[in-house]
């Protein structure tokens, strides 16, 4: 179990704080994450890794010359948030654009999503890229839902060793999509992690046994079955990747870059003595393994298990495979040892951080004010019901995922109160103030939820008018644009068991309420309680799988904690506000 | 706990095998060990890291240029064999001398000092060295006595950097004693681990406690306490090394090399929460951490709890700590990327290893070929008793120890079996036979019970006549001769809890017999009660502190297994030989 912490909910902060002072040489932390100590030329394509932490030396144990430009680092297996990638992309980028490189989660998706859209918006190219290795997670012919695990490293390094080389962003996009597409993982897990601050491992796998394909947060997997010896353990990893081999690597040389991984517990001598047989069978199936690497490379905090990855090389990933690189976690080959970097690069001011996407902050007149105040009254309520409720919906959440969905959504509010409530000072209109909220949330909270609360909030004040009290059908139309934005960003729909079900039942409601002449205040207490309801009928709908949702069966039976919490904040609003 | 091996009894060789197919480039597997793939110039001291496995990356992760130059593998938490010491010793050596390098436990002094001793008599210098940085294991007025943990890392590196500079072994020595004078541990253990093939860890902390000082093998440390933040553990690790700061530190620039290791369980997420303190408290205190390491460099399986090291810098030291290496597990600094060996590097065959100490096989005559023939039937019925107790004197040794007693005994008697049948059939002479016997006894079971047996063998035949019937006072000098390379091997007295408890009893009694005129056979027989007795009485001791002898006072009220065994022997060796 996780048992050095501080504060439980302050760990991501500690442990960058820590692993910056640890690695000067390499590193320097800014906000949102980690850079490079030494600012690389200018025109070099900045590559980003990131996601959340607890898969050290993944995500930022792989930033410095040869490897990666930055990391963006997220609290425990959550995804930074996209206010995070957009700043640590700022202080990474030399002119030469932006490449996201991150595994295949929704949160990471749709954060790392928003980052590069707002950097693009502000000139600087940017694209996204996420892994999809691991075989367990989809069938081969849905590879764009499989999962990215320890296949990450691999495509990270090619991708950063061709930047560093001086390709073009649109080269260094080719190089990853290539390395991912000859890249096959399969992971197998004997006995769960447990996050700081928690008692409870996330999953538990019965002793004795295996969960083949299970996810590094303990998404479900293809099977479990007894464990056996290490030599039977080689060969069910061998043969799983070798059914799966890339359709075009039949003409090439039979050359493979392999990762044997450890997962946290699983220790250094065991992977060694599965090497000894992998490597066997590698050569029997007439594959050449180019510099293996046995060791910890993605992890899970102290999950044990492990996993095997192979990447089908030719001659251009090859050298991108070999190229030296030197970081904190992983340094091959022959780079100069890195100097302290000169104070002036250190101190280089930023570049203008602020988001342009965020609206000027039109001044709110007359009966808009009232709006704005409203909407800051509403934000008040939804936080005294998220904070008195936190326990609750913690609870809720532990059942099938991390339990961290009470502590997310309060820091959540938490900031988009404080925003609010400073953009009320400053007169702003409606539409800026719950930007400037729903921005801040996002920011704040960082994972999935975070970044869905963000864009609801942005996408339901922009049509409200800054002079006067909206009209019922805009704010129809308000609340309608809010589920677009929510359900555009998360891809859910109803059904999935996520807020959406709980989103938009109230918005049909509201929407038909204001339409057949109800009071906005009659026809909004009226959809909370629909949603209310709408929220408890999730408890018999088969999940949405996700990160952090192990064993995502467990939680039949049990309301969605998103859905929950919407409806919570609804019905409070309806009743207090 | 450890989950992945085939056959446990053959975890460390499967472990070099794969060990040394993942890094060619670095190592290359011998008997015994590994040795660098490349092979040094000429005339360089030839640095031996060693131990037992379970470690990694101690010891033979660090093997290659700026580091050691091969290292001697055991079986899990088990000191190598003298056979393999010497073994890998001969590989590695090109004429500059050979030190061995190692943690300061009882069967590693031993074993590694008599492969040093059969180098210096065929020729090559060679010296031991042994770390004792752990200031929980021994009070500071007595600093010999204590273990070696992680600091054995930091005193390997600067020794294999003195020695990759060319310094002679004398300065090599040196060096190793200077940084070991100034390198202090202190660690915390938060839960035990698990060796292969056993479902219950080593030794167990209590839930939300920490053992401070608890060795890596699990052996008693200083105090439990409650576990509270990692801040509070970061404030007393470094005051309780601050409390033992060299007296000869005062004058120096405040200039420490700094490890935070996890001992396999605690992830690097944790150690750079803790480090976020530990750095902080350390530039508080006035002291410049140079290159700290933060991670996994000396571990216990999977035990869970991490240690910090300080070493007081002199400029000598941080040239050698700063210098550059390139191993499987360490990589620092700019040192060409290694090349494959050339074939004849690889295949140069090895120097004689036949050990010059072994007698040459003078051929029995007469009645000296009856005393042979008896020593084959009495390692015939060793054989025989100790695999029918293997599993009982395990039980016992898993009382207070790893449980590998019987399985190490089997190894041991198989192996010196069939030496002595070998010998037979070569009408060897009784010295040679159990010579050879000896040595292969303790070259096939290692650990400290192994060096123990085949030194007493050995001792046992060295005067007993090749051509005719022993007297009874070179009988009772035989005994004797064998009680004595016992004791100066292992040191212990007549209370410690050894199997010196049953063997001199033994002695005294048979050698007593014999001078009343009591038949061989009949004082053999008394003898062998006197020492089954003794061996029963030893459960009321309290142990001799010891590798492997975790939470020591569990033991009491049991008999010591090596005690046992040696009493099984004798007394069945009585009955049927």
């Amino acid at each position: 179990m996780t048992r050095l912490f501080n504060d439980p909910s302050r760990f991501a902060d500690d442990m960058v704080t820590g692993f910056a002072a640890a690695h000067p040489e390499h590193v320097r932390a800014v906000p949102g994450g980690v850079v490079r100590a030494e600012r690389p030329h200018e025109g070099k394509v900045a590559v980003l890794t990131g996601g959340g932490s607890g898969h050290y030396p993944a995500f930022c144990g792989v930033v410095g010359p040869g490897f990666a430009d930055g990391s963006v680092i997220g609290n425990i297996f959550t995804s930074p948030s996209a206010a995070q990638a957009h700043s640590v992309a700022t202080e990474a980028e030399t002119g030469g654009g932006v490449l996201f490189l991150f595994g295949n989660y929704a949160g990471d998706v749709m954060n790392f999503g928003l980052a590069a859209q707002r950097l693009t918006d502000e000139g600087i190219p940017a694209r996204c890229f996420a892994v999809t290795d691991d075989i367990a997670s989809a069938p081969a012919e849905d590879t764009t839902k499989r999962r990215g695990i320890a296949g990450d490293f691999v495509v990270f390094k090619t991708a950063s060793a061709a930047a560093e080389e001086g390709a073009s962003l649109d080269e260094v996009v080719r190089v990853a999509e290539h390395t991912n597409a000859r890249t096959r993982t399969l992971g197998v897990a004997f006995a769960g992690c447990t996050l700081p601050g928690q008692d409870e491992p996330l999953f538990t796998v019965p002793e004795g046994k295996l969960g083949l394909g299970l996810g590094i947060h303990g998404e479900p997997g293809v099977s479990e079955s007894e464990l056996t010896t290490a030599d039977d353990l080689a060969r069910t990893l061998v043969e799983g990747l070798l059914a799966e081999r890339p359709a075009d690597s039949g003409a090439e040389n039979g050359r493979v870059a392999v990762l044997l991984n450890g997962l946290g517990s699983t220790k250094y001598e065991e992977l060694y003595v599965v090497w000894a047989t992998v490597s066997r069978l590698l050569a029997e199936a007439g594959l050449e393994a180019v510099r293996p690497e046995v060791g910890e490379l993605v992890t899970s905090l102290d999950m044990a298990g492990c996993s095997l990855t192979l990447t089908w090389l030719d001659d251009e990933l090859e050298r991108l495979w070999l190229a030296p690189a030197d970081t904190p976690a992983y340094r091959r080959g022959a780079l100069a040892t890195p100097t302290r970097p000169a104070a002036d690069v250190r101190t280089r001011s930023p570049r203008a951080r602020t988001s342009a996407a965020t609206p000027a902050p039109a001044v709110a007149e007359g009966a808009g004010a009232d709006t704005s105040a409203f909407a800051v009254r509403a934000l008040r309520t939804a936080h005294t019901v998220l904070h008195e409720q936190e326990e609750a919906l913690g609870r809720l959440d532990a059942i099938a995922g991390d339990g961290d969905h009470g502590r997310g959504m309060c820091k959540g509010v938490d900031a988009a109160l404080a925003a609010a409530e400073r953009a009320e000072s400053e007169r702003a209109a409606p539409a800026a103030l719950l930007a400037a909220a729903g921005d801040a949330w996002a920011a704040e909270a960082g994972g999935t939820s975070g970044a869905l609360w963000g864009a609801g909030l942005r996408a339901l004040g922009a049509g409200l008018p800054a002079d006067r009290a909206p009209e019922p059908k805009e704010l129809a139309a308000a609340a309608e644009s809010a589920l677009r934005a929510v359900t555009a960003l998360g891809k859910a729909e109803v059904g999935d068991k996520t807020l959406v079900d709980a989103l938009q039942p109230f918005v049909t409601a509201f929407t038909q309420q204001l339409g057949d002449g109800t009071g906005a205040a009659d026809a909004f207490t009226a959809a909370a309680r629909t949603a209310h309801e709408a929220a408890d009928a999730t408890a018999s709908l088969r999940p949405r799988l996700g990160r952090a949702r192990p064993l995502a069966e467990r939680s039949i039976g049990t309301p969605d904690p998103g859905a929950v919490s919407l409806a919570t904040v609804l019905v409070a609003v309806a009743a207090r506000a």
